[in-house]
């Protein structure tokens, strides 16, 4: 059944937001919905996510649809749903209801769409039912972005999206809050979860059902884990131990598509070890000054630097690391500890626009860096009022990267091995909040979870 | 990160039924796995489930891997994961260490697939890439196995298939036990949590939780709902009356891919209404004299029409049909009400073989009835010990039924409109348990959840 989104508020939000866009592209854009996906077998579907692209510009989930967006007008393409769809799924709204909900200048059946295609621009569909449609009814290919010259229209067509989603609305603040306040929740429960948890699937189950709680989905598979230097364990069958620590980035998606991102670090027993709250309280000094420095006109690549910076002189007060922090950030001693980029973009997508390659990413004329210590990083652009990204320093000890006999012999005299195998009990810290940037600085949206260590203990033992 | 099952018992279980498939099919068969697919952007993935047959077969849910099986032989094609994996992904075990532990007796890079092709059967994957990839390397379309003749070999592969998997080994029906306690903790944990439930969400979150908590999956998207006449309601976003019962039809899956399906209806007070508790009972014993027919050589439609007459009956006895049951049933006006199959297969699927059409559905020369009382019964076949079938019956009152002037018209004499008008608290009930086959009747796999309205209520209300 499609609930349609309150009337009042997003029809002039999406009339906005195609305005915008006519500002900046002179031809028709297509963009579809996209088809559920299959799990094992035709009719047992995954729930159905639509194209974020579609959903920024219609405001809907509806599956199997497009829209055609051209000098500020929408035009809404969708089959009605059959008779039969009522005994299964209840009444439906009629595609002329949809259309009035979203402010649609005009609607038709989806085989109309075949005489409006000429010119059109459009971005690839996650699926592959629907990348093959788009092909087929556009009668030409369509790539990903990336691989497409500058002058090509469905790259004009990105970078004029990209322009318009790196900065968000009101209207997606106000969702983005609301993904924030559950995810928020989610955490709470999995750290009040974890005294009575004997694996991390118990601790999941109460993060996630925080999130089903609220009738919201998950924006990504969570990581909820204990070995934390598992950059992306998805397995959750571990057992909790009393001195384990429990990684966990979980964060929930709202009905209406938009996304958050929060990780947090805790120790099983309420208690940081010693050695768990040095290597904390680094992580927590990072993140905080990280968030700290974040306003317009900030190079987000010098927030990954501070991090770095911040965690490589951490690591030689703590005898970890030997030589200058400055020189060890150069020679991405950091990276050996902290191997992937401070954060990215968020908004309906978890990694937001990702879809994109680092179209959205990285600034005109920017590319990845080969650096060890840079090439993760997903984000290198000023910052500006309305974009929405994480913050999320982190220590790993990754035996990949400890045990790699050449870093092991080009970074052997800067770490301190003897000294390191001290701290054997943390295997993963990380720390990540959303951050909005203001005209003035900074919000961070996910503000009501503590990251102090003793805050953390104190709702851990609750 | 790949997790291998225990070594000791899954291989001589893959064994027996390679074994098996090679004394029904001559020629060489070749199963993928399937591909993850991308939920909002390509690397945000849906959690991966590898197609039915493949697991059957491997025992695995290893993604972008196929095997081939030839006279009992299993040869494995994967490709080793990229040094990188290890990174974001931890170890993950290698090519050989996964053809051990499923008793492969070879195993080979991917694209080796190519040379072994020839005269190779396959079924169609659920996933439209690895679809793409099936006819790339065969060279020949891959459509399903309902379009094609008798003799074409996919044809045949599939009717192999279907022989086994319709009748549970014994690891199947430990897997299957597995899934069936699980389920059942889930609907505790649904009438436990509904005393503090305000919206379906908060019910689902607590079925789901519990599903989560044993580390196992949901095998289809859970319905539960104030809103039970929309059969396939998948929303949760109604609040939750007094008056109002919970229709709540949530299956776990086990990590290896077996599946539970159960539905139970209860009162949000944790009391039936007079209306409610006799509809309620109604359905409980077309249920029960359902389960207690079911035995080797027993038709499952006649289970179907028994449930079918059991519900005229008792609609009779209520005042709100008029006429003999046996001439209600034979003019389908019980489908007014119950319009919907008695149940279906069970096993890795939660329609078990469904991908089939109704190949395993249906007996060989047998077709779906165009009757609105048999059209939607998704099983016809002798019941055999080891078939796995779900029981649920059910009594709904669906508008597009009730208020279609057609059906209006033709049973307008024997339904008692202004009796059913007493009736409007009963929206929808169902009442589905998983009944495995035996040698001598049957057992019913999730019976540690009561059915009687007594205990029903007892459990929500505590
Ligand atoms: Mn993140
Ligand atoms: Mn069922």
């Amino acid at each position: 059944m499609q609930i349609l989104p309150s009337l009042s508020t997003l029809a002039p939000t999406l009339r906005q937001r195609r305005e915008k866009l006519a500002q900046r592209v002179d031809f028709p854009a297509i963009l579809w919905s996209g088809q559920p996906s299959p799990r094992n077998f035709p009719k047992n579907l995954y729930p159905f996510r639509a194209s974020s692209h579609f959903i920024y510009f219609a405001g809907i989930q509806l599956p199997d649809a497009a829209i055609a967006l051209d000098r500020g007008q929408l035009h809404l393409f969708a089959d009605e749903a059959p008779p039969s769809n009522t005994l299964w799924h209840g009444e439906t709204p009629s595609r002329s209801e949809i259309a009035a909900a979203i402010g649609a200048d005009a609607h038709y059946p989806k085989t109309e769409l075949r005489s409006r295609l000429a010119e059109a621009a459009t971005l690839p569909a996650s699926d592959r039912l629907t990348q093959l449609e788009q092909a087929d009814f556009l009668g030409r290919s369509v790539v990903p972005v990336a691989d497409l010259p500058p002058e090509h229209r469905d790259r004009q067509l990105a970078e004029a999206i990209v322009s318009l989603r790196l900065i968000h609305d009101l209207s997606a603040i106000a969702d983005l809050r609301q993904a924030a306040a559950c995810t928020v929740e989610a955490h709470y429960a999995g750290m009040h979860a974890t005294a009575h948890a004997t694996t991390e699937a118990k601790v999941r189950a109460a993060m996630e059902g925080a999130i089903l709680a609220r009738n919201f989905t998950c924006a990504y598979n969570s990581i909820v884990t204990v070995r934390g230097e598992i950059l992306h364990n998805e397995s959750y069958a571990n057992p909790l131990n009393s001195d384990d620590l429990i990684l966990a980035d979980v964060g929930a998606e709202t009905p209406t598509g938009w996304a958050a991102d929060v990780t947090r670090t805790w120790p099983v027993s309420g208690r940081f070890s010693a050695t768990q709250r040095d290597l904390y309280e680094l992580v927590r000094l990072a993140h905080d000054a990280c968030i700290a420095k974040i306003a317009p006109g900030v190079e987000y690549r010098e927030v990954h630097l501070l991090a770095a910076e911040i965690i490589a002189e951490g690591l030689v007060n703590l005898g970890i690391l030997r030589g200058k922090p400055e020189d060890l950030v150069a020679m991405d001693a950091h990276a050996l500890f902290f191997p992937h980029g401070v954060g990215h973009l968020l908004g309906l997508d978890v990694h937001d626009l990702e879809d994109l390659g680092d179209l959205a990413g990285y600034a005109t004329g920017r590319v990845r860096s080969d650096r060890f210590g840079l090439g993760y990083l997903r984000l290198d652009r000023p910052l500006q009022p309305g974009m929405l990204v994480t913050v999320e320093p982190g220590f790993y000890q990754v035996p990949a990267i400890l045990n790699d006999p050449e870093r092991r012999s080009r970074y052997g005299e800067v770490v301190n091995w003897d000294r390191l195998s001290r701290f054997q009990d943390v295997r993963g810290i990380r720390i990540e909040d959303d951050v909005l940037i203001t005209e003035n600085g900074s919000e961070i949206l996910t503000d009501a979870l503590p990251v102090e260590a003793a805050a953390i203990e104190q709702i851990v033992r609750q």
